[in-house]
Order: C-alpha cells, then structure tokens, then sequence
C-alpha cells in the first residue's frame, strides 16, 4: 500500500502502530552497528594463515631480501598480483603500504603543484552518492568539489563531458567503477569507453581517480564485468589520464594488507620521484606474505562472498517486505561489493538516522556519501551490512525500516 | 709520518708504491659497497620468528581485532614500547607503519603552512654532517637549510641559538641526538637542557625533530647517555617544541618495522586530525608482531652489538694502522648507531669516493652528507660498515684507505 495514497486517519493509525513498535524497540537498549564497510571477524578468519606464511624464507627469485631496506615500486611478485587486480601490465604497478587511501592522498599531493599552476580554484567531478573519504581528501588540499549523479549505466557521462569541456579547472574525477561505493553500480562498457577518451577533451593534466575498491568482490557465480579503462585509454593514448587504485583491505586484512596502484609509464616514474623524499620502500615482508597466501584469489573470494551473501539477501529481503509498494524508498541490490544504498523518496534521510541513532543503531550519517556532507536531496542512506552478525543485522534492519515508515507517516500527516 | 712533513722525492717515491698498488686493486675487479646504513642479513635473521608469531590470535586485551580497520595512534601495547623507545609516556606516542621518515616527512607537511603563514621562506637548521634524507624532505618543500657545525657535546648550541634569535624564518632543525648520523656524536647533558629551552627564544611553531634512530643501537655494554629532552622541555613549558622519532628499523626487519611518532597531547591530536583524510590507521598486525616479539629490547640489541661490534673494530683498526700520525684524516670512533664518520685534512673527499668508486667499492657520494650535497669543506666521507662481511669490509677498507692516501699524496706533490 502507497503511504500517499492512505487517507488522514488510515495515516494517523499507522503512526500510532509505528511509534508503538518504536517505543518497544527503544526499552530494548541495543547497541548496533551499520556504519562502516569493515569485514566480518569470520572474513578476517579466511587469511590467518598469512602470518606466518613465509616460514623463514625471506628471500626472493632475483635475490631480494625482503627484511631490508629498498624498492619503492615493491617486490615483483606482488606488482604480478596488483597487475592481476588492476588488470594491467604489472611493470605499471606500483605497490604500496596498508592503505591505498593513502596513494590516493600522495598520488593527488603529488599532482596538486601541477593543477595549481594552472587554474586558480582545483576543482574534482564527484559521482553521487560517493565514497566519503575520497571527498575528505579533495577537503585537505581545497580541491571544490562538484556532484554528478548516476544514471543506470555509471556516472552521467554526459554532463561529465561537458563540464570538463567548459571548465578547465576540473583536473580529476573520482570512480569507484565496479560495485560503486555505495550505490552498486558497475560502470557498462560505454561508460568506460567514454572515460577513456575523456583527457581528449579535460586536457593532459586531467586524471580519473580509478579506485577499483571491489575489483574482485563479487557475491555471486555470475559477477558483473568491467571493461578494462587503462587498455582502451592506451588505445586513445590517453593513458595518462588513468590512475588505477585496489588493495587487499577486504580480501586478507583490512587493516594489513596491500595497496596498489597502476599508471602509465611516465605517471608512475614522476610518481615514484614524489615518494623518494618520504619513504625508503614499503613493506616488503608484508607483500611477499601476500603473494605466497593469494595464489587462487578468486577461490579466495568465493570464501568472503558465502560469508556475505546471505547479510546482502538479509537486507534485500527485509527492505522487500516492510517497504516494497510503500513509495517511500528505493534501494540497490548489488552483485558484489560492501553496501546497500537506499534513497528515501522524501528528503528525510537525517530524520531516520537521528531516530535510528536514539534508539542504538547507529547508521552512516546523513550526507556523508555526498561531498562536504550535503546530500542535496536528503534522501541517501548508506547500508553496510559486513560487519555484524546475521541476528544483529537482522535487528538493525528491523530499526531502519521502521524508523524510514515512521518518519515517512509523520511526514505525511503535516502535509 | 706526517705527509706534509715529507719532502718531494719522498712523496714521489710514495705516490709510485701506493699507485701500484692501486693498479693491483682495480685487477682485482672488485664490487664492495660501503653507502648504506643497512642491517646485515645476520642481523635480520635474529627477528625471523617475527612472522607467525601471533599463531593465530590477534585480539587485544581490549577487545581491538588488530586485523581490522581503524586506530591512527596505533594499539596501546605498541604505543608502550614507543614510550619505551623514545623515553615518554605511551600517551604521547603515534605508532606508525615500516616508516619513521614517512612521519617526519608527514610532520613536516603538516606544519608547513603554519610556518609559511609566517614567514615568506622557512629555514631549518641543519647539524652537520647529517643525515641526507632530513635534507631530502626539507629540499621537496623548498625549506631552506643552514649548516651548524658539531663542537664536542653535538651541535654548536651557541651558534643555533643565536640563529634563532636573530631569524624568525628558522622553523625548525633536525637532530640525530644519540650516535648521530653519521659522526657518532651522542648530545651532552648540556646540549639537551639548552635545546629545551630553544623554543624560548626561537617562538611557539619552532619544531625539534628529534630522530632517535639509534636510541637502542649500542655497541658496548657501557652505552652512551642521552638526557631527557622532552621531560626537560616540559619543564620548561616547551612540550610543544619537540617531536621525536624512532622506528624498529634496525632492530627487527629494515623494510618492515614499525615507527613511533612522540609529541605533546596538544601536537599529537593536531598531527592525527591532519593524518584522518589520508590514512585509516597503520598496520595493527605488524604493530602486534612486535609488541609480541621485543618483549626485552636490550637483549635483543644486545644480539645485534655482537654481530656489528667486530665490523666497527675492523674500521678503527685499519683507519688506524693506515692513517694514524699521517695527519690526512680524522674520524669518529661511535659507541653506537651505525656509521664511521671521516674527515680528510685536505678538501678532498670527491676525488677518494671517485677513486674508490673506479675500482669497485662504492661509498657515499662526497657532498651527501650535507644539504643540497655540499660539503663546504670537501672532507666528509661516510662510513657504513654493517651490511659487508667482515672479508668484504677488510678488503673495502684497504682499497678506501689507499685512495685517501694516493689522494693526499698526489696533492701534497702538486702543492
């Protein structure tokens, strides 16, 4: 049943029934969790067996010691797996540290000299809803920030186009290309294809920050594809445009695994004379551990995915039956990745976190997936369903739908 | 016999032994390599159990799952053996990933526009000879660097303070207090207590980087002392002077330590707030490795003196029993750290390092010792003898001392 089409009264009961049921929740006094995309203890169980992994052996093929200093590009193995990741020639990766956050950071640190020179104010296209520390990072350096929704094929490509047509401070854009953090979309094969001759228009300096986050997390036997960006850029010569991020965050350890980063020959030269000043190399010890752990990934990934289809199903399942036909909410239903992303049809987002929050479920704030946390139309709900337990989400969920329905009634009746 | 005490057909007759003798070496198509200050792989392998020895538990006392996102200061137990390193309270301590020049680089960044708010170009004071990298990050953010001459106790104090007095642009200075880097110099009671009060005259955003790098690294069982700067600073109510650096880089693995950031709780929130858009949190398991595995750091480096003890011998040895009452060089003899620092009497250590160089032992570039790699007076060379064998060792020193010699000789000839 349509909220809208329910009468005043039929409204006034439901609202009743609602903040009854809302009431009762309240006296539970739980103490949720559906903020942040982090893995499950049981993922993390998948790849304890990487410590320890090395077993005394230290050395590699060409003689390296990986316990000593040096190679900021890193050990050979693992620029192979980042060129398995990034789907790319593994002599153009580099391989970093923990946190591809990170190179993301340096790689626009490094780029920022360059982009001032020619423009006063620095400005990134932002597919919305995004990735919220992508945002903070054009935040640091006062890189402005400019939204670009998504239609259903990826990011709208042709107001993308012309923006960077018209204004030559637009220097970067950043993508999250496949199961897109948090809305699920996998960019189509036109959408890549037109990324890949976007510097024709942007000008040399342009870069697509290409944070492939999910390349390999796909929650079912059938994944979605990704047309290979750096391939047909290449083919455009515009392979410079293209800076490629993954990491291993949610395949081993979040907090200790490997960042990748893949570009052009000339890009990753300059890049790696950027990073001299500031470090002798990254850890290499932890980059072997990953090459000798990760030799199957994507039976590795099967693991996570048995781990977190049935959470995704969970949500899926309940946002089906409390909200379908309500009109009050639209959500995603991804094929892999760590979010769901629901749109309140309303702009009542803020409300529904804030009555969430007050009875112990925390959600992701209201906003955050926008840039300067300003979700223009209110509406955009972030749902990580990895982290907790299926009787914990299960329970959460019950919250946010109520809580959605609730506000959505209330809204209604002031109407 | 002093050289200059020889006259012409003695130096001619000298210069034709030791020039067949280089003749000799450079038949002998040697590649030795005395640059970098880097752990032997003996030394390495004392921290082989390092990997695996978390046999599979990774929760913290506090509940932490180590594996997981998040934690920029790092985990307590790490953050009590940082207090432990740099001689503060764990509560001052940020424990960062396989890199202490990562963070004074991050450290430098973060104070930058601080500084430039104030002055139209920052200076940093710079004890020579020192260590190329702290010139390395001044030189990638334009900082300008100011030589300040070692006297017994360490750097001249006399001199720095009168600098900072007198020059409102001076920001900063790097120091390498104990076993400095590379002249061995370890700061005297009196160096430490008036560098505490520096920032009385220098103003509030004046910054110490104080890179303990060598604060467990002993050669002896009577070690070298080093006062307390930041309980001094303190006292005199200038906590927020000093930022401290040191790492387990030559302890457990070079490429794959762990380093430790120590400031006041004012400069510590200020520098995590500036590290949020660009990292998540350093690497908990790497961090839990070696709380778990430096459970007695003394005897660990204890390990470590008996394995470099010899090679230093060797150095003091052979530097003596070529050049000792020649009057063509000076050196240091360290009670720690890991360089040899040598002074030839005549400005000529560009000439030794390229002589060296032609037949096959490679030493640090003349110059790279100072910033902008200058050595005002041509006469540094920097020893590194902990990464050859001590066969390897034996034969690089013979071949360094003949070209110090060959050098001075052909010099005194031309004079």
């Amino acid at each position: 049943m349509q909220i809208n089409s329910l009468n005043p009264e039929q409204l006034r009961k439901r609202q009743t029934e609602l903040a009854a049921r809302y009431e009762a929740v309240k006296a539970a006094s739980l103490s949720l969790d559906l903020t942040r995309g982090k893995p499950a203890p049981a993922q993390l169980d998948l790849a304890n067996a990487i410590d320890g992994i090395l077993d005394g052996f230290y050395l590699l093929q060409d003689g390296t010691d990986v316990r000593n200093y040096g190679g900021i590009l890193g050990i050979p193995e693992a620029r192979q797996l980042g060129g398995q990741f990034l789907n790319i020639d593994p002599g153009l990766v580099l391989v970093g540290g923990n946190s591809s956050l990170a190179l993301m950071y340096q790689y626009v640190a490094h780029m920022l000299p360059t982009w001032q020179r020619q423009t006063d104010t620095v400005r990134f296209l932002c597919p919305v809803p995004g990735y919220d520390r992508h945002f903070a990072i054009c935040e640091a350096f006062g890189i402005e920030m400019i939204n670009v929704p998504f239609v259903d094929g990826g990011p709208d490509m042709d107001q993308i186009e012309s923006l960077v047509r018209d204004d030559p401070g637009i220097k970067g854009i950043w993508c999250v290309p496949m199961y897109s953090n948090p809305t699920g979309h996998t960019y189509s094969d036109d959408t890549v294809a037109r990324f890949a001759k976007l510097a024709g228009r942007a000008g040399p300096d342009f870069r697509i920050m290409w944070d492939n986050a999910y390349a390999v997390h796909h929650l079912y036997d059938q994944p979605d594809r990704l047309a290979n960006l750096m391939a047909l850029a290449t083919e455009a010569a515009n392979e410079d445009s293209v800076v490629l991020f993954a990491s291993t965050s949610k395949v081993t350890f979040a907090g200790a695994g490997i960042a990748f980063l893949g570009a052009s020959g000339r890009n990753l030269a300059a890049f790696e004379k950027f990073l001299v000043p500031q470090v002798i190399g990254f850890d290499k010890v932890n980059q072997l551990r990953h090459v000798r752990f990760l030799t199957d990934v994507d039976a590795h990934m099967k693991l996570h995915a048995d781990i977190i289809r049935p959470k995704f199903e969970l949500v899926e399942k309940k946002l089906s039956s409390a909200l379908a036909d309500k009109g009050i909410a639209r959500w995603s239903r991804p094929n892999g990745g760590y979010f769901v992303s629901l749109d309140t049809s309303a702009p009542i987002a803020d409300r529904v976190v804030a009555l969430a929050s007050a009875v112990g479920v925390k959600l992701t704030p209201a906003g955050a997936t926008f840039p300067y946390g300003k979700d223009p139309d209110n509406s955009n709900i972030r749902i990580a369903p990895t982290f907790p337990g299926m009787t914990d989400l299960d329970r959460a969920l019950d919250v946010l739908v109520l809580c959605i329905e609730l506000v959505a009634v209330s809204r209604a009746l002031r109407e």
